[in-house]
């Protein structure tokens, strides 16, 4: 049975894209690798993959549930029926689920919120009442509090910039945000920053109901009454187990109290659907809201204050919960100590078909090819690892808690980590270590898209052309072949390997056409997901072939397949956008600050309505971004040089390490500013943005914040840590 | 009492603003000028402005009304009573009005249309059923049809080409469309030349109704129910009676048959409000539309077509009636055969408060003071002629007959036509000859602003400056100091004597802070007016004051005050914008074709929805614009040379007649292109913009068009015109 699988007829089908160098190997061996990966993509079922997700979104999973733990227990027992060597590694996280739930409008009319999504007979799990976890969340502070309301369009600084233009503050009152925009934590803790005493977040029909679509069951959206789970722990500070930041949570571990926690919440948010919004929001007083702030609801919306009070209880249990990572190891032949990872969660806020599941059986699928090829004797030259993690809705806790306990040994070990998570219909999205960029274009141009039958690539390039704003950019996206990496910000579990330790990370995944409005409401289904997200699990088997692919070459390469002169380059265009950025805040601030001494703006207002100019602001100081420029001329010298010692080289265990150690170098020892956890100086979440990355953060946060004399700082320490890796670059030979 | 009215006391208080130098005016001139404006703005009253708006809207007065002739009467009564020499001066033009107008949903469910505005009693004069045009659009054809609905967005090309990508077409499909972004006219005229057999235009929440602010009877928005009358005459072709292109409708013209007036549309067209328009758009099955496709209504927006089926069935009175124009006359001292002319109409679509009593009351109250004025032995060395004209709502009837039947006289005579309308509280808008931009700003700066007490000039600068998108446009807009006019489309009284026979003309109004939907509407009444758009009637004053002033300031200059260079300046830029223009698209042409080519849409397009391509386009030429470049270095010389001439003279009769018809020999003899009637080379009405304007249309329209052939006759033509205004100009000595 076995030998039939690899068949002259299924070598025949892989061969379709014809064999092309693959950086990291010789030519020979980049032959052998291509017919292992046939062998590989030979071994993925779409239906098997469509199994997996219909058996592990059967029943809700969340963190510490029963039906979270049957999910880690499969994983398990999948693992080792593959043949891996696998076991459950547990950390003993907090994590509160909703004990009372009361949002009420008291005046001018009484309205009480409902706060739940119904069954229906078209989605197979929505009537799994009893294992649900209502729709909370999670983090919020315990509170009871009653206010005037007050919308804050999406919750940002400058959305309370626009209220204070308007003469309206917040102070002891209850705000109302909608989703979108900003990652939803950024949301209460702007909120609380400017006094308000509550939260709530809705989610509008102009970004996910019938403005973008038909609703569900009709159609893939939010209904009136879906609403959006989710964590607001402030993960820009630290993510994972509030209590146990930088250390793993195992059982003894040493806590923080509660309240010691720098990310957590002081004030009540719960999230509601728009039916629950309705009768809030029609009731404001106060302006009309400027167009931009503006939904879909068919009302006028306005700002408040003014009669429309609400009450708002919110109760949570705070228990300390296990959080079961599933871990399952392939022993490399010839570098057992050199660790390819793969990674997915496995906890979801429901059911969790999309998120996280479709990725969740991508991977499993991926460890059973991998399990099938080792049927044959084939061994993986470097160790590949297999994760499952948990916990990462609350906050990446699963792996971020494993990542903290094993720091060291990752360091030392970890070539790249390879992340997933929910993946649909569409387009490859890729992000990461720009040294990676050849790498991934490398992988994508050998992937046929399941639809038009081309590379993923040429896919992925075609969109970036048609998308194109403007006639330079189309033009740029015509004449560019390979793949641009995004850059990663958070929102996956990524970011400890990456962000805190400095290993070289991917996140992939498919999407763009698989549309809906399910995401962490009850309607996360496999019933949504197999209509709306990935018809017969073709991108779920496009996503097997992928990451799978990423890692068989990562663990195969003669020399990991690592280019520094595409971080450069990536590096460069960044420092070219904060020196641009300085330049256009000082001629931007100098033309505001002289439209405010005019009273340009005072004039241009309606004088029916309160309006507050804004005060004028310190001019923008030149900076020197000299340290920076010359770090990186010298990066771009040793990257070239790097790339051609490399090139005469045969490959060996200390060269391979000392390559994939090399993007820790970027590490800055003491953090970011504020937030130390976070410790590479090229990417981070950003501080006003949460999921949003901003790259050159210590830099760019201090120039959007204005703080020159940080600024100033962090060019240097960023400058220091560009020239580090220039010298250990140029130090391999 | 009389005398009192001079008093130091108001003469003090009119000289807030130091007196100035005003063009056209000596140094002493220009004193006794300022004195006598100071009388006239001692003349006008807010109160009996507001007094005038009650009585004018107090009924509907449409052409051929009782309430209409009512109208005409009363402005004849005033004007002679303020002791001018008035007159009617009535033409026989077709107007139709509805008899039958029958709207119902026949498929998948049915729903018979309201097609009616109901009374409210905060809104007195809501409920005059009887005298009430009901909701229609003038110019309609009669029709009896059904067919398959189909959602076209606005209605314009450019929706069409979307609708084709989606394998949609409209042949023998009822259309509807939305107002917003054209003319209204457009959208059947489109919709007719792609194969639609009825046209149904409603007014969606996003562009005028609760998404806008608060609805009537609460705020100033469209209600539900409100629709928006209006003409879909295609007036791009020509204005006023259909039957009597170029010459004036007198009782025994020489008149076309209807079905000759190429004007006139083939197929039926009605507006609806929302509450009629919701349940036909929530009917549409069909692909979504795209996100800048949908509008406020709380439904998903599909293109249709499917099940959703609609009969129409529109029937016409088709009557001749009488348009009665009001001319009242102030015989000019030294000049009497120079004329300066200001107007506005005074027919409305049903009580018309805003759109046009409240800019024909200022011009009453205008024509008031000047009477006051004559009363004291005063003379205007110009004729000053105020005009109230019928007939301008279903297609500028009442002045385009009258100027062409005077066509000669007032090309002979006239030294500017001043034109106003509907006016409320705000920012001074003025469009015209751009000969005038000094003029204009000098006006400007002599005017108080109600409400900042600035001048309007100031916080017309200071709303572009605030305004302004971005750094380089409020860098611009800060060191600007002079008013920059808008070019002139059509849509008022203005369009005959400007782009017909190329008199020098203006149009003035404010606006911006008087919110509202009563457009068009029943509730367009005096209590809407009073609450909303004007309280106090204080842009009325001050729009009497600023139209007064420019009317008196060019019936007294010494020299009238053209300036041509800014008419030179203005055209420079738009011949740059052409030229860009041609470089933009031949630039966009050559990588869509390459997008084309290189399958780039089909790639990125959702392989699951029906998805055309567009086809590749010819490559655009270069063109030869050295004929248009030489034409404006000769202008520039002549402007200057003209200017210094000017300088050195007295002023005298034939001086100051040949600076107000230079303007006349920029007109086309042979017209534009399928629209003779549209003479003016520099500005007309955009063929698919409606009232929205082109400048260098002939060249900029075939160029849009991508007529490669006629965009190069039509430079030669432009050229021309402005090579011949250039040796115009430098024969005046």
């Amino acid at each position: 049975m076995r030998k039939s699988l690899f068949s002259a007829a299924l070598l025949l089908a892989a061969s379709v894209f014809a064999q092309q160098p693959i950086t990291g190997f010789s030519a020979k061996a980049a032959q052998e690798q291509a017919a292992l990966e046939a062998k590989f993509d030979a071994q993925l079922s779409a239906q098997r993959i469509g199994q997996y997700i219909k058996d592990m979104s059967a029943r809700p999973h969340h963190v510490g549930s029963p039906g979270g733990e049957a999910v880690a227990q499969y994983l398990l027992s999948k693992f080792k029926s593959f043949g891996l060597d696998a076991r459950i590694e547990t950390y003993q996280v907090l994590f509160p689920t909703p004990k009372t739930r009361v949002l009420e409008m008291t005046g001018p009319t009484t309205y009480k919120a409902i706060l739940k999504e119904p069954a229906l007979k078209e989605d197979a799990t929505s009537g799994q009442t009893k294992e649900q976890l209502d729709i909370y969340n999670c983090w919020s502070a315990d509170g009871d509090v009653s206010g005037e309301l007050v919308y804050v369009n999406f919750g940002l600084p400058e959305d309370y910039d626009k209220l204070a233009s308007m003469g309206i503050d917040v102070k002891g009152k209850i705000v109302i945000a909608r989703y979108g925009r900003s990652w939803r934590g950024i949301k209460p803790k702007v909120a609380q920053e400017h006094g308000a005493v509550g939260c709530i977040i809705y989610s509008d029909p102009k970004e996910d109901g019938y403005y973008q679509g038909d609703v569900y069951p009709k159609g893939a959206w939010k209904n009136e009454y879906g609403a959006q789970r989710g964590s607001v722990m402030d993960m820009v500070i630290y993510p994972g187990d509030p209590l146990t930041p930088n250390v793993g949570a195992t059982a003894d571990a040493k806590r923080l109290k509660r309240e010691e926690a720098t990310n957590l919440l002081k004030i009540p948010v719960l999230p509601i659907g728009y039916k629950d919004a309705l009768p809030l929001l029609s009731a404001l007083e106060g302006p009309v809201v400027p167009e931009e702030w503006r939904g879909a609801l068919p009302i006028t919306y306005h700002a408040g204050p003014g009669k429309a009070k609400v009450h708002l209880k919110l109760e949570f249990d705070w228990q300390i919960r296990p959080a079961h990572n599933v871990i399952a190891m392939v022993k490399g032949s010839q570098y057992p100590d050199q660790w390819v990872i793969r990674g997915n969660h496995h906890d979801a806020w429901v059911n969790g078909a999309d998120d996280p599941i479709s990725g969740m059986a991508a991977l499993l699928e991926e460890a059973y090819a991998v399990g099938e090829l080792m049927k044959t004797g084939w061994r993986p030259k470097r160790t590949m690892v297999f994760c499952g993690w948990d916990a990462e809705e609350p906050g990446l806790m699963g792996s971020t808690e494993w990542v903290e306990d094993h720091a060291k040994e990752l360091q030392e070990k970890t070539v790249v980590y390879i992340n997933s998570d929910g993946n649909s219909r569409g387009f490859l999205g890729a992000g990461g270590s720009h040294a990676l960029e050849t790498f991934v274009t490398e992988v994508a141009r050998d992937i046929e898209d399941p639809q038009t039958k081309v590379s993923v690539l040429e896919r992925k390039k075609a969109q970036e052309a048609a998308r194109a704003g403007s006639v330079a950019a189309k033009k740029a996206a015509l004449s560019s072949k390979g793949l641009k990496l995004g850059a990663l910000g958070s929102g996956s579990d990524y970011s400890p390997f990456f962000q805190h330790l400095g290993i070289p990370s991917l996140n992939i995944g498919y999407g763009g056409e698989g549309e809906g409005g399910s995401y962490h409401s009850i309607y996360d289904s496999y019933d949504h997901y197999a209509r709306f997200k990935d018809p017969g699990f073709a991108y779920c088997h496009a996503l097997a072939k992928t990451t799978g692919r990423a890692a068989l070459r990562m663990a195969n390469a003669d020399i990991v397949p690592f280019d520094f002169r595409s971080l450069h380059k990536t590096i460069q265009g960044y420092a070219g956008e904060v020196m641009a950025l300085t330049d256009q805040l000082r001629e931007t601030t100098a033309v505001e600050n002289q439209l405010i001494a005019e009273k340009k703006y005072v004039l241009a207002a309606d004088p029916t309505e309160v309006y507050h100019a804004p005060t004028a602001k310190e001019p923008v100081p030149y900076l020197d971004f000299s340290s920076l420029q010359n770090a990186l001329s010298a990066f771009e010298k040793a990257a070239s040089t790097n790339t051609t010692a490399i090139a005469k080289q045969q490959g060996s265990a200390s060269l391979n390490q000392a390559l994939y150690k090399a993007e820790q170098v970027l590490l800055s020892p003491n953090g970011l500013p504020r937030r130390a956890w976070y410790r590479h100086t090229i990417y981070a979440p950003g501080f006003y943005t949460g999921y949003g990355v901003k790259t050159l953060p210590g830099i760019r946060e201090a120039i959007e914040q204005r703080e020159w004399k940080e600024a100033q700082e962090q060019i240097k320490i960023t400058a220091a840590a560009i020239q580090d890796l220039a010298n250990y670059l140029a130090a391999i030979k």
